[in-house]
C-alpha cells in the first residue's frame, strides 16, 4: 500500500507547526582534509542544535540513484518518487512559473537549425541567447490550432515550452527530436489510439513553426520531446491535513510545492527575505517548506568554498526559525551535490530533526559523518514526512 | 516496480571497471576476546583501504533470514532473491558444472534403502561414499524415456541429479521422497494438467531405477524432489549493460555467474591464481566477480583460527586488485558464516566500497563493528549493485 494512503486515516488535526528547511543539494564529499562542505562550514547554530535533535541520513530514491529536483522533492514531501513521476514537460512548465492546469499537455522544445534539405545541423541552434528565444516565440505567438489553446514559454537559451490546453490530450507520442544531426526531424506519431488527436495537433504546430521560421538563422525550427499531461497529485491538505506554504526564490520549487497543493510565496531575493516572508505568514499555515537554492548551485559550479559560504548563510537564519517556536524543525536537502562531482549525486543527505520529542545524543555538530551515525539511522526521503507529523503530534496510533 | 526494471533506462555505457570481490561467508561472530574472525585477522591492506572507502553492512534477504548460496549471490547481483528464486534442481545442476539449458527439468535424487516390502529404511542409504554413487549412476546410464534426453550427475555421497531435456516439461510435481522411513516412496503426481507428461516420465524413470538396482545394497532406490525447470534470467548485459566475468574455483559460483549471463573463468587453484586470471582478462570485461570460497568453508567447519587465516589470505591479494586501478572495488560476502554457528547465518555482512567518490570517514580498520557504523548504513544485498554502478559513473540522473 502507498504510504500516503496508509497515513490518511491516522491524521490528527492540530495547531502544531512544522518548518521544513530544505537546503538544496546539501550533502557533499570530503575535501582535501577529509571534511565535506557542511563539515567545513562554520555553522554554530546548526551544530548547537544537533545535540538537541535527532540526526540521520536520507536516501533520496534508492541507493545509487541520483535524483533530479522533481523526484528529490516529491520524496521529501512523502510521495514515492518512483510511483509519482513528473513528466518533463510538466516540470519545465512549473519551472517557469506557468499556471499549469489538470489535463494540460506540456512539451519541451529546443530551437534547432535545419539545412536547405531539411536535415538537422544543430539540435541547439548554436545555443542562441535567451533574448533570441523570446523574439522567436513572439513570431510563433499567433499560431492557432483547432479546439485547443496554446501557450509558449521561454525557458533558457535554446529551450522553450509549449503547453496545449484542451480536452482529451495524450502524452503517448513519439519525439520529433531525432537526437542526432544529419537527418530531418522525426514525424510525431501516436503510441496509442487515444493520442491520435494530440499527434495531429503537434504535426500541424510543427508545420506552422517551420513556415514561420524558414528565413530565420540559426534557429529555423523546433524539436519536441518530454510530452507530459498534468494530472493532479493528492494534496498536502488531502493526505496530511496540512495547510502548507512553499516559500522559494526559484519558480521550479514553488511549482513543486504547488503540485502538492501548497500555497505559494514567491520571494525574489535572499534567504533572509524568505524568512521575512515566513514570519509574515506564520499564522496562516501549519507546514512551511522553505527552499534555499544556493547550496546546490555552488556545488554544481564545483565551488567548494562557495558552497561552504552558502551553508554558513543557511546557518545564520536558524535562530530566526527557532524564535518562531515551531513544534518541529527539520533541516535537510533534496539530494547531495558534492562540489567534487559538480552535479547532483546519490550520496545520502544529512538530516537534522528538532522537536521536544527528539531522542538526542551528544554529537560533534551537524555533518555527514555524524548524520551517518545518527539516532534516526538511514531512511528513504519518502519516509521522513510521517516522522515530522509524529513529532508534531499529528498522527494517531495505528491499530488497537 | 522491480529495481532491475527501474534501472534499465538509467544505464550509461562507460569503460569504467568494477571489481566485486566476494569472500564467501565473510561475516562472523565475536570470539572470546570480543573480536570476530575478520576483526582478529591481520588485514593491513583492507584496514588501510577502509579509511579511504565507504563501509556499511548488507542484509542478504530480510532481517533474520539465513540464505543459501543461491539467494545470497542473486542478492549481491542486484536480483531480488525472493522474486528470483532458483529451484533446487537447477542450483544442484549448476553446482556440478552441468551445462543446463532453458527448459531443462532438474531433479535432486537421494540414493535410499528399501526393505523387502518396498518401505524406505534409510533415506540416505547409509550415506554411501561418492564412488559408490558414481558406480550406481553407471548402472542407470542406459535408461531411456520417450521423446526426452536424460543426464545423470553425481553430486556427493548419496546425492545425485537427474536432468531431463525435452519440450513442455514442468516442475509442478509431488515429491517421491516421503521424508520419513517405514513407508514406500510416494507416487509422483502432477499438480497441474500441464505436468502430466513430466509425471509419467518420472514414474517410468523410478520404475526402471527400481528394476536395475533391486539387487544392490544398501542403495537400491532413488527418492526424488527439488524439481525445477530452468528459465533464463535477465542478464547483466541486458539489465546493467555490463560485460561481466565470473572468476571462481568452485563450479556452483561459476554457475551462479552464468545464470546472470557472466562469462565464466574456471580456476582450479588458489585465490592467487584467481587474481592471475583476473589480470589476464582485465581488458575483456568491465565487471569482475571474484569468488573466494574458504572464508565460508572454514566457518562451516567451526574453525575460528582457520577462518582468520583464510581472511588474511584474502587480504593479501588486495594490493594486486588495487594495482589494476579499478574505478570501484567492493569487498563483501554473500552471507555471514560465523565459526561459532558452523553454518550460514542471517547476520549482516561487512561491506567495503572503494572509489574516488566514496564518502569516507576515519575508521579503525575493516570489521563488523566499524561496518555497522559505516557511512553507507545498513542496506539489503540487492541494493548494492546500483550503488556500484553509481560510483562507476554508469547511471544517469533519474527525473528532471
Amino acid at each position: 500500500m502507498d504510504t500516503i494512503e496508509f497515513l490518511k486515516p491516522l491524521i490528527r488535526q492540530t495547531d502544531s507547526k512544522i518548518i521544513f528547511f530544505v537546503c538544496d543539494g546539501l550533502g557533499g564529499l570530503p575535501g582535501d582534509d577529509g571534511r565535506t562542505e557542511l563539515e567545513t562550514a562554520n555553522t554554530p547554530n546548526m551544530d548547537e542544535l544537533a545535540s538537541r535533535s535527532e540526526l540521520g541520513q536520507l536516501i533520496p530514491v534508492l541507493p545509487g540513484i541520483t535524483p533530479g529536483s522533481g523526484p528529490g522533492h516529491l520524496g521529501l514531501f512523502g510521495y514515492d518518487p518512483i510511483k509519482y513521476q513528473i513528466g518533463r514537460g510538466v516540470l519545465s512548465a512549473l519551472g517557469v512559473n506557468f499556471d499549469i492546469q489538470p489535463g494540460d499537455l506540456g512539451v519541451r522544445m529546443n530551437f534547432a537549425s535545419l539545412d536547405a534539405d531539411g536535415n538537422v545541423t544543430d539540435r541547439r541552434a548554436g545555443r542562441i541567447p535567451t533574448e533570441e528565444n523570446v523574439r522567436l516565440l513572439e513570431l510563433l505567438g499567433d499560431i492557432e490550432l483547432p479546439g485547443v489553446e496554446l501557450f509558449l514559454e521561454t525557458e533558457k537559451e535554446y529551450r522553450a515550452i509549449l503547453i496545449i490546453r484542451g480536452e482529451g490530450l495524450s502524452e503517448a507520442l513519439t519525439d520529433s527530436d531525432p537526437q542526432v544531426t544529419g537527418v530531418p526531424p522525426r514525424q510525431i506519431e501516436p503510441l496509442e489510439p487515444e493520442a491520435e488527436k494530440s499527434a495531429e495537433l503537434l504535426k500541424e504546430f510543427a508545420a506552422q513553426v517551420r513556415e514561420r521560421l524558414k528565413d530565420e538563422s540559426p534557429a529555423n525550427m523546433v524539436l519536441m520531446r518530454g510530452y507530459a499531461v498534468y494530472r493532479p497529485y493528492p494534496t498536502f491538505e488531502d493526505v496530511y491535513g496540512l495547510k502548507a506554504a512553499a516559500i522559494a526564490a526559484y519558480p521550479m520549487y514553488r511549482g513543486l510545492g504547488k503540485l502538492v497543493g501548497m500555497d505559494i510565496y514567491a520571494v525574489e531575493g535572499s534567504l533572509k527575505e524568505e524568512v521575512d516572508q515566513l514570519e509574515e505568514v506564520w499564522n496562516d499555515h501549519n507546514f512551511f517548506f522553505i527552499h534555499f537554492k544556493y547550496t546546490d548551485s555552488t556545488g554544481e559550479d564545483g565551488d567548494f568554498a562557495g558552497k561552504v559560504a552558502r551553508t554558513e548563510e543557511a546557518d545564520q537564519v536558524v535562530p530566526r526559525l527557532l524564535a518562531l517556536n515551531p513544534d518541529v524543525l527539520a533541516i535537510t536537502g533534496d539530494h547531495s551535490t558534492p562540489s567534487k562531482l559538480m552535479s547532483h549525486s546519490w550520496h545520502p543527505i544529512p538530516l537534522l530533526l528538532h522537536s521536544s520529542l527528539a531522542r538526542t545524543k551528544k554529537v560533534d555538530g551537524f555533518g555527514e559523518t555524524e548524520c551517518s551515525m545518527g539516532t534516526l539511522g538511514t531512511l528513504r526521503s519518502k519516509e521522513l514526512l510521517p516522522l515530522l507529523l509524529a513529532h508534531a503530534g499529528k498522527l494517531e496510533k495505528f491499530g488497537g
